[in-house]
């Protein structure tokens, strides 16, 4: 069986050079174990930040080991009593194509509720840090602005949703005229901005947004969130839940100072990360799936088929070959 | 009689020729005013801002009008019911020596329970800035350590006292070794750092902070919030109150991207203005006088005599001139 390993901590932008693919033993399971078989991978931009070893709110990925991340596995053989072979689940698992799990961390997800890839996206990790994240920090109220940033790609896209589905006038950044065209047409996003053809953001935020910004829920950082917070209005509140466009520097990322807006403005600005919100999944998970079973919320996926094609797959995020959840599928 | 008024917008550091002394008939009172008599002009450095016409949370002053800011004032004549002849009124004023009120904004102060000048400073807008942004946005906890840089300005200072009476380790950003000594001393502050005398900020601040920051009072900005930057703990909240070594920049002042400190930490950035918290005046005055009368909070003054002098100690602010609060006496 195959496993994807650290090879080296990246430089800048991730190299396929900086994972291996190694073979190894298909695992033996004991009493108090289960035998799980890869289905789904999850790829993430936050798994840029595990492959460096700063200190972090998570640990960093060890050199020669497995990497891991948000997965879908098939149970083939159980010794638990709450697991049964056939049955699927989810949760942090190893880049491996079988492992052994003693069930913790994993729970079990219905694939005739939604297509398992689902409980990656919208029913996972993604859709929980979309709602969380925007209700937690954000607080939208019905008639306000919401600008999403990365607004085509698997958070921002469910951001923006939700922000219409709360009454909010909602304006996405993206990076392509397809995107753009995906986020007004699919999405409803009431304007869409691409970034790749716009000179000058600000100006183009402004227009966008004729009453101003009073949430802006960033996944990128950079230049694209310094035009923003040009047009922030009073007591914005910033969600930073990513910074794609920073993640991969090699030396500290310099830009303006933000401390005179938020004085200014008497913004506020948090880090969000979504497992800092887990009291809130219980009640979170079924106002998603009621959304999507109902129909208000869509999702897309980027599925790249193959077990071996997961770095690459990591690798395209940073150039947003994605349209809204990249997955991998073994 | 004399008012002082604004000249020229000031561009970078301002300097006296911003402002003139002009000479001007003392008003007359009609029905349902009162004539006031400056007796102190509080200075504060937020009133950089307000001489810029840049779009901002308060209107900016007008050329060619008189300056404004916190004032004592005695009462003269009154025409009003709820003013009377040797009442001390506080409140937003214009510089002038004589002014008529109808007593809009205005209260009666007691010169028997504080100082006049403490209605400037530790009960007034000063004591209030500190006491609110350190607990509505701060929150500290007991046990947690408090940065607060301008430690021995008028606002600092009390932050940290109060800190230390919420049972927090309290550490101290000041430009020199008196200040230091002071905020020792004093204050009861568990470190001072004297950032004039500091080649590594962060290793200073990481030294005084063994358990890391918790809240940072930010009133300074720049390269010092930096480094505070550089220690943030998990959930750290920060203060954005001032950013006195910005206010004087000729263009947009760059720094390092907050952004991924913001998510790695989970930290909560938050831009504070006192106005913004009125509903919680009447909390916080009877608190921060109880402290007061008890003895548990001290303060600082820094008095400059002469109403012709109010733009010289204003402009003295920005070299960290004062001790505490910057107060004319007229």
């Amino acid at each position: 069986m195959k496993t994807i390993k650290l090879n080296k901590r990246p430089v800048g932008t991730p190299q396929l050079s900086d994972f291996k693919l190694e073979t190894e033993e298909k695992p033996q399971i004991k009493a108090g174990e289960m035998l799980l078989k890869a289905t789904y991978i999850s790829v993430d931009p936050y798994l840029r930040g595990r492959m460096s070893d700063a200190k972090s709110y998570i640990a960093p990925f060890e050199l020669n080991k497995a990497m891991s991340s948000g997965m879908i596995a098939e149970v083939l053989e159980s010794n638990l009593d709450n697991f049964s072979k056939g049955d699927f689940v989810s949760g942090m698992l190893e880049w491996k194509e079988y492992q052994s799990s003693n069930g913790e961390g994993l729970i079990k997800v219905d694939a005739h509720q939604a297509p398992l890839s689902a409980y990656l996206g919208v029913l996972g990790m993604t859709g929980l840090t979309a709602y969380l994240g925007l209700t937690e920090i954000g607080k939208p109220k019905a008639g306000e602005t919401v600008v999403v940033s990365g607004a085509a790609g698997a958070v921002g896209s469910i951001v923006g949703q939700i922000a219409k589905l709360l009454g909010c006038r909602v304006v996405g950044i993206a990076g392509s005229d397809e995107k753009v065209e995906q986020l007004k047409s699919e999405y409803a996003f009431d304007e869409a901005i691409n970034y790749n053809s716009t000179t000058n953001m600000s100006q183009a935020i402004a227009d966008a947004c004729p009453n101003g910004v009073d949430v802006y829920f960033d996944n990128v950082g950079g230049e694209i969130s310094d035009a923003v917070m040009l047009n922030v209005n009073r007591f914005a509140r910033i969600i930073v839940c990513g910074a794609i466009s920073l993640y991969n520097e090699t030396s500290v990322p310099m830009g303006p100072r933000v401390q005179p807006i938020l004085i200014k403005n008497s913004v506020l600005m948090q880090g969000f990360i979504v497992s800092n919100y887990m009291e809130k999944f219980a009640e979170a998970v079924p106002q998603l799936a009621q959304w999507l079973g109902e129909g208000k919320l869509k999702f897309t996926e980027t599925v790249v088929e193959g077990f071996e094609n997961t770095p690459q797959a990591f690798i395209d995020l940073f150039e947003g070959k994605n349209k809204g959840k990249m997955i991998v599928k073994i």
